[in-house]
């Protein structure tokens, strides 16, 4: 091969400046053809779109090819000129002129045939499934979400803050935990009274598990840096085998000194739109095969949030609403319960037809942390509610009054020892603040229109499964 | 307070549109001043700097701002007109119209005194020290160089990959793991004949750990999607009580099909210096302190780095220079085992006076999945190690020869059956390819000029301690 350095597919397939000799690397996605020609869609994953090699049988016989291996999922580089394409579909192809192979994939083991596949079959070869059509896309538009994420909160002023994984308190309330350990798993070292495990011997010196939010800490950073965000994964032990819940996923958390809960919604608006509109345009082509693929609502379901304002009301509203509702409900709508997928997604599909965002729900069913209203029953909660999904963000003004909070907590029996650092939030240089989380997994299944959380994360853990 | 917004402190230092009412909240960081007048220096942590309050003492008398508990670490909100300073050392200050307090910092009970703190005390209060000068500049730092890794990889066509914190795999061999599990801690099911734990029931079906490194996982997503990166927490249960050792960090790991060696290289100088120059840009105020404050040859060993190509030789030409070295070393420098600090150090501070970055390690002191050399001895390794710090990134070309790498899984007692799916990148369009590992925390040390890595993670997590 010369000295010429390789060209990436999308590089190519925008390129103008042709009639050029270039070099390409990448796998077979297909190959076919005559005994005059060969045809090899060559993808690099830099894009959804392949570029087409033409390879003339003279120099390249169909047999020489086969015998090389350049079959579907082979690695190999191309080098040829980039011309003007003959055919349909493509601005632009490559003349083979020399074609070398890296690796084959033996067409008799290779699971990935070219026959389409099930998603529960690419679940099981996660190693793979990234080389599809589909999971290049959903991967693809994955990254530019969480590259938006980061943009918007960079341009706005927020600080990113790297909250711990590993934490010793467990007072959160937010769901079951998984323990981390060094201890030996037979026979570990017990207390004096033999009462129980002496986690003062594990690694930490204390009990450890895995964090389930980053939003207390998050505070404290927004307690000095002003405007912060987190960004990491979060974990739930719960036992639950649905097609919304992982084990394992990624949370975005920003947490805001001096905002209201107007300002808090505020955000999340202004947030989500600037990500949905940042998918349409960095987006188009995986977008479009997912639209005509999986879901012809897709790219209109899109537009309809960037187009709408949220229609804002309280919880208390949305019960007088949905008690109205013509339809029939499988659960029971009674204010002080939380409201059911089917309630939310008639609101927002059925009722309002845009995004909503709910507040001031009733405080036995949410967070110690989250601000009390003068009625004594609600507190300044908020939920955005999207059509297909139901909750995509929750977030909350935080209760800065000390006095309150730890009433609230004795309430919720929630210990204050466990969450001395927090109160003395609210003890020195207390501030209004607040903030919400967005289950990453759950924007991706929004913006790719995947039906199930397993297929937008790489590799997904949920009950009975840690592959990979 | 009217209907105006708040402003931040920083957009206030940079403004130009004077005489206009502004509204601004933050955190008292001193008040100062005599009977005729007091002085507020005011800090939201959206920058270095604080404004400047001027408070008329007949509106605001001193004892009535001692009263209202406008003192060091109160959160307040000042509404006022924004104006040409009158005195040194800041271009606009505040005429203060009407002060609110959110919240006081008890004078007698507040950690954060006037006075200077030591870092370890400060390391005590990890809720509280973000609102020092000092974690306010690394905490602003760090976040500039967590975005400036991630627009890097864009601008450069990577795509972000979130690879796992939980598996069921250790056999990556880079260090001992932390156990993860809802089994309970006590009596624990045992297998059938008693002879251990019997994972199977534990919530994922098997025994699993915190990831030491998402490599083999970002592997597989380059072989689909060319170029790719992460960026998360991995994990060491290590008992290493140090200044540059945590048990949680943060790492990123860029891995890139169809590169060599080289490639390789050339990517981690440009990536490296690409950070320090937008540190270099994006943080001057950051900066200046750090360097004025704790270390005055920051700048200048920053400046150093951007400047200078990085001197590129192999492990064999440095031990030779190591061995002709007339410094005394306290570990003796033999082929065949690995360099310590002492010998990086001396290698770039004093020989070459540049970054360096050696290559070609023997092959028994590197990872089973580094790609063996002809000579049978070594493999293609390359770390890079920079003055101050050592050993900035480590990464390799891998093997990507089925039959090699399955004789050094082998020969390092790796079982293959854990890395089924890894040996599959090799059965299937196998290609060359190359990546590495940059500590998230080591390169924060490096560009803060910090010295203990503790001080560089909001909330570290180290034996013994899991605080906050």
């Amino acid at each position: 091969m010369s000295d010429l350095r390789k060209t990436s597919v999308q590089d190519l397939l925008r390129s103008t400046d042709l009639d050029r000799e270039v070099l390409v690397k990448g796998w077979v996605r297909t190959r076919r053809g005559n005994k005059y020609v060969q045809f090899i869609a060559l993808n690099d994953g830099s894009g959804f779109n392949s570029i087409q090699v033409v390879a003339n049988a003279e120099q390249f016989p169909e047999e020489k090819l086969r015998a090389d291996g350049v079959e579907n999922g082979a690695a190999i580089a191309v080098r040829g000129r980039l011309v003007a394409s003959q055919g349909k579909g493509q601005a632009v192809e490559i003349q083979a002129d020399e074609i070398t192979v890296y690796g084959s994939a033996d067409t008799t083991t290779y699971p990935l045939q070219k026959k389409g596949h099930t998603l529960e079959f690419l679940r099981g070869i996660a190693h793979l499934r990234p080389r599809t059509n589909t999971f290049g896309a959903i991967l693809r538009i994955r990254h530019a979400m969480a590259f938006a994420v980061h943009q918007y909160f960079n341009d706005h002023g927020f600080y990113y803050v790297h909250t711990p994984i590993v934490t010793g308190s467990d007072a959160e309330g937010a769901g079951q935990m998984f323990r981390v350990t060094t201890l030996p798993d037979q026979n570990p070292p017990l207390t004096e009274d033999k009462s129980g495990v002496d986690y003062a011997q594990d690694f930490f010196g204390k009990q450890t598990n895995l964090t389930v939010s980053g939003q207390l800490e998050a505070e404290v950073a927004a307690m000095a840096l002003g405007k912060v965000y987190t960004f990491g994964p979060t974990f739930r032990a719960e036992n639950s085998n649905t097609a919304r819940h992982l084990a394992e996923f990624w949370m975005i958390e920003p947490e805001v000194a001096f905002n209201d809960l107007q300002d808090n919604m505020d955000l999340a608006e202004d947030f989500l739109k600037s990500l949905v509109r940042y998918a349409l345009e960095h987006c188009p082509d995986d977008l479009k095969f997912l639209n005509e693929q999986y879901d012809k609502e897709l790219l209109t379901r899109l537009q309809f949030v960037v187009d709408n304002d949220f229609q804002r009301l309280t919880y208390t509203e949305a019960v007088e609403i949905l008690k109205k509702a013509k339809q029939k409900f499988e659960f029971p709508v009674d204010w002080g319960t939380d409201l059911q997928s089917e309630h939310e997604r008639y609101l927002v599909e059925k009722h309002f037809k845009k995004p909503v965002i709910l507040t001031d729900y009733p405080k036995d069913i949410k967070a110690f942390y989250m601000k009390l209203n003068d009625d004594g029953k609600t507190v300044r909660a908020m939920d955005v509610l999207f059509p297909g999904i139901g909750e995509i963000i929750g977030g909350s003004q935080r209760e800065e009054d000390l006095t309150k909070l730890k009433d609230r907590m004795a309430a919720m029996q929630v210990p204050e020892h466990e969450l001395w650092w927090y109160l003395e939030l609210r003890q020195y240089g207390t501030a209004p603040h607040a903030g919400f989380g967005l289950g990453f997994e759950r924007l991706i299944l929004f913006i790719t229109g995947m039906a199930n959380i397993r297929d937008v994360i790489p590799f997904p853990r949920f009950p009975g499964s840690a592959e990979f």
